[in-house]
């Protein structure tokens, strides 16, 4: 049975209220229902944080070397200015899938570099909250795989 | 019933011999397979081509706008060269997404752009053969809406 | 009568006794004075939240989404590398102006580039402890707009 | 009694007229009226002037050092390219404060750079015409000293 | 029936006798008379000006909106400095075409941008003399159009 | 009696279909039958081809060394990405010119720049359909001239 | 007697844990140990904290305008991101040695540049846990100056 | 007896007839035939091919996998810009050598650039249709070797 | 008799008065002076004017043409940015040389650069009000060699 | 007993006469003494050379091969500059340490990087005189194991 | 009967005992022996010179002009670093030849870039030591051709 | 009575036989003669050297120390790329003068920069062997000035 740490960074518990124009109407809360829905599906487990806070975020990743089989991170706009998060998950050395609600290639070009992408088994963008199930999938099988 | 476009760029017919370090031993003929299997068993229907030329790939997508619903895509090396490419997926119209074996994001700089991007509903990469699968399963989602 | 969350970046705590020759002799403590007192006398209501931690700060700009009418910002040495205090920002949507005690863009060239002004009302720089009262004026400006 | 050099560069006597969207309906001498008001408050007294040409504004910048305290100036488009601006502004040495009406690091990138910030007092941009009346009492506030 | 304003920029009087390997024998009176002849055939009225002075040239796009439909410019050397001249013709909005003698992108790489490109209708270089009666054409098309 | 070939790059064939706000209702045979009355009016011949094949539209240019005065060509997407079709028009020297529907310097970045305009006579961009017609003029122009 | 704050940033705690390969097996425990040792040889005392918190980590160097005489600091990934560090080391004004366990050059070209470096007494890198005795002497002496 | 592959990328069945004064005046006819010989001294055997389409080209490099010990290729100005050639290359994995009749990195920048260059045993430019000759026996004695 | 066109550009006037520390206490007229008197010895006439507008000075390089053997200038700070001022050079096609009081290598970066120099017969700077007269000096020697 | 080559590169002998204000008063006499004590107490020997010729440099790296254990070096400006001397130390494959007097960081950006870092076991700077003494212990404690 | 300069530039009297994994075990002694029997067998003469000094391998090239017919070089880290021997290849006017060892477009992109390349006849890198017998081969080629 | 130095770099004892299509037919004899005779003339006294070793030029300037007023230089080649150089001259403080005999800044990109220049009194190029006479007689105007 995996155990899953699912991580959203800043920003992204404004879900459902932030930008709808670009983000959609479904709340943070929506999301993790659908994950763990899933993950029971496959018969993994998840446990979920969302923080504004890098060091939250990373302690989190730290911790979860002694539980995770693997993590999910949106590291919302940590994704494009944070060495520290890369160097946390290259660290625990977990497989790690980052996934991004919007697309981020056809956003600011900013958004176009992640520190992050580097060290994960994989990333994805663009699918809205179907990133989160698709990215879950993604790591799942990549474990069992 | 949706029907979808896939699309191979150049050397993907190489996969399952080359550089298997990088790409696994998985052929195409295995993925078109399981893409096969993934698709009936959500109720669509796959067309799939794969091709080393440009203009071939074009003409499909153009050709596409008569009868598919979507496509996914892996340009294989044009996806850092190609603005033909891109044009022609902008101006059909079609939800494409784009689907990557190898994290790109990890390999050389040059490989870190992709001209298709801007244009797609979603982009993924890292995932080896279960990319392709991933990306359908997000482009069908986003086709029931 | 309008709401207005003050709130300053990094560091900023240590006006007064940092860098003299380049920030001046004013504290923090005397800013906040002069701005309540400019406030009162627009009849506006400040809040006012001094911090260190990227995380506290968009803490309290999200929840400032809940009884603010807008948000005037001194970053800090933030200005300039974050990208989760822009997002913080355009996500809660609020009238912001963003203030700069010394002049950025006759500093080092790092200092030039600014994450925030682009979701920002307005921003200025340059004008010592007086930067914050134009600020404000300008930001109730708006709102009264 | 400060006396105050105004100065307008290319294009803004087109102010109420040109691009409302980004520049609102109010004209260059609505604006002019409210600079006089705000200075006859302050007890001060300026001097407007708007050219197309660059070698006007320098021939009145170094003219200013006869008779002025200080100088408010807008440069309109040669704020991006114009190194003899900032010449003359170095070379009469009298305290100068740079305003825009937009939020010209919203704008597009060749608009991020101004040859004139770094020989400024300070720099604001994005209040509309307030930028005017903020920038004149920032300028009066610090001949004030 | 169509009014022209016809702008030539710096050093363009000089045509005919400089540099006559890169723009040919031409002087701009014979271009004039050419341009004249050319309007006259399509019923389209047109006001002619050379200047080296920046400012001039701002002046007259500005006056321009008073009576013209379109603008036809070869702005010379202020193609690639000049945000002020942009600014202009984006102000009074005028439909502009640039036209240039020379393939300026056959040439020194600081040629090769125009500030003034992104706000025209269309741009034409390299066909010599006859640049301006091809944009003339394209102008009064459009303006037909 | 001119012998002109003109060559329409990727996608071109989707024109009156394609992105109708960026390029129109106009289609393709449209075009081609302007180009040849506009042709037969000045006593020219055309060959007229389309291909979304980078090496089709090389061919044809090494093909025209044996038949053709001159080529009019708009390479579409190729424009921004293919030395060898610069390689093929300086090869065979025959006077081209380069149109564009589109104002390609009003777009993304990456379309500011063309491989191939340093190597043709002119290059007009931005007047829609009409581009080809005033391209064409300029040919036949440089061709009697 | 000297008083020195020994600050460790991000996942610097994952030390002997975190790949060995680059980082060696000594732990982070074992480095302070050795760090006390060192200190008491030279008569100066040591407060050491770790933390993944930018924010905690700014705290304490401000803290130690009140007590200490100089700083020693491993920033970890904040090295190459944090302006914010940066600003409080240069306000606080106390003399400090960077230290990096690993060639930081020798790796990412984005671990090549640093924030920190510009406002220390020294910097020192590559030496493993001996970069710290290596640095906590190099300050002892300058404090020693 | 070693079997190799030559590939002549776009425009090169022009040599002879384009650009004398930079390529000479030697036929590819001629080439062919020289190699031949000089393979044949070598007891070699080749098969060669021209191609203005990329794809063509790929195709061959695969299909030669079955058959070739090595690849001879001068790709042209696909040099430059294409990554799927590449790929091919390093995806086949036969060593191969690339060869440039002049030395493009006395010419224009974007010729001083190959994507082909680090996937080949060795490169050579700049000896006219000697570089061929060459490059044949560097890459017959590598197979030797 | 060797004819000379000297022109100051804009700020000059300002010599003897502006960033003494820079520029030196030396008026403008002692320069003329000192040139005049220069020239006399040299059996030389010069003409001699000021302007702060690109315009006038590019009227006068013009005029130049029909009596002049020779142009001595200083484009002052648009140097940096006259594109025009260059042309107007290259096209009278006078013999010219540049001359800069300060060393423009030791100041800002945006100073590093000159339009100017590629279309002169030499450059100079650093030598203060000097370097005008050995400016002139290898002006005439150019003329008589 | 370690042997160790010390090399000081171009300029250095001028220490003490030099800038003061950046390198102090200490002459490489005085280092070379302090150097030789540390060596003593350590049983270490050194053989000290200083040249401002690059190839003497070389040629003494590459004889240490016959007698060094390890090679403390700083470059001077060669650090910036020589790719040969990188290649040297590369070369004959001794632990080296990379030392310099002052912040190379808080310098001109051109004194950022160094070519030499990569192939070094550690580098330092800013220590002034006591950087070589740190280096020293560092090579020694490297060599120790 | 051509006479030949052959010079190895720094570090490559290594050859053989440095980093044999990307160099091979043939001493340069090995290497000049070949090249010495090769040149027998053209009738052609070699001086041969290896020095790890700018100047002398300048001085070298220089002095050929008095003898030699052409020059083979291997410059070594000098490659990508000196103009000045660059200047003396194009001062003294022989043809030249520069071959590298190791493919140097595959190893870090400091060495991508050749000072050298755009004076020479031709250029080759990857060969190993056959790279100098290939060159030798076309160095001597180009003199009979 | 002054006493100079006189540096000529790599390269420039081909004067006269080097390119005599940039650099002229006079030798570098020529040159020092003609200094010679201006340095009587003006009662100083010169000491003149011409090295390709950048060491020995190093050394002389050194050395310059114990005798010489100032220095005259041309660096040649190592203007471009010489920190060392640089570092020589600022670290002796001698009043320096930069001579160039072609306009370095009409010929390639890498000529546009000098590392000498900054740290010069005045630096002039493009008069031939007269700079080096304008250069001598700035830098005696200087010492006695």
């Amino acid at each position: 049975m995996s155990k899953i740490l699912v991580l959203h960074g800043p920003n992204l518990n404004l879900l459902g209220t932030r930008e709808p124009g670009v983000y959609g109407r479904v709340t943070l809360g929506d999301i993790n229902a659908r994950l763990q829905t899933a993950a029971a599906a496959r018969g993994a487990e998840l446990r979920i944080l969302q923080s504004n806070h890098e060091g939250v975020l990373i302690d989190a990743i730290q911790a979860a070397a002694g539980w995770a089989d693997g993590i999910l991170i949106n590291p919302g706009g940590l994704t494009h200015t944070s060495v520290a998060l890369r160097d946390a998950l290259s660290g625990v050395g977990l497989p790690t899938v980052e996934a991004h609600l919007s697309n981020i290639y056809a956003r600011e070009p900013f958004r176009h570099h992640s520190y992050v992408s580097a060290v994960c088994v994989g990333t994805l963008a663009g699918f809205g909250w179907r990133s989160y199930l698709l990215g879950l999938a993604g790591l799942l099988d990549h474990l069992d795989g």
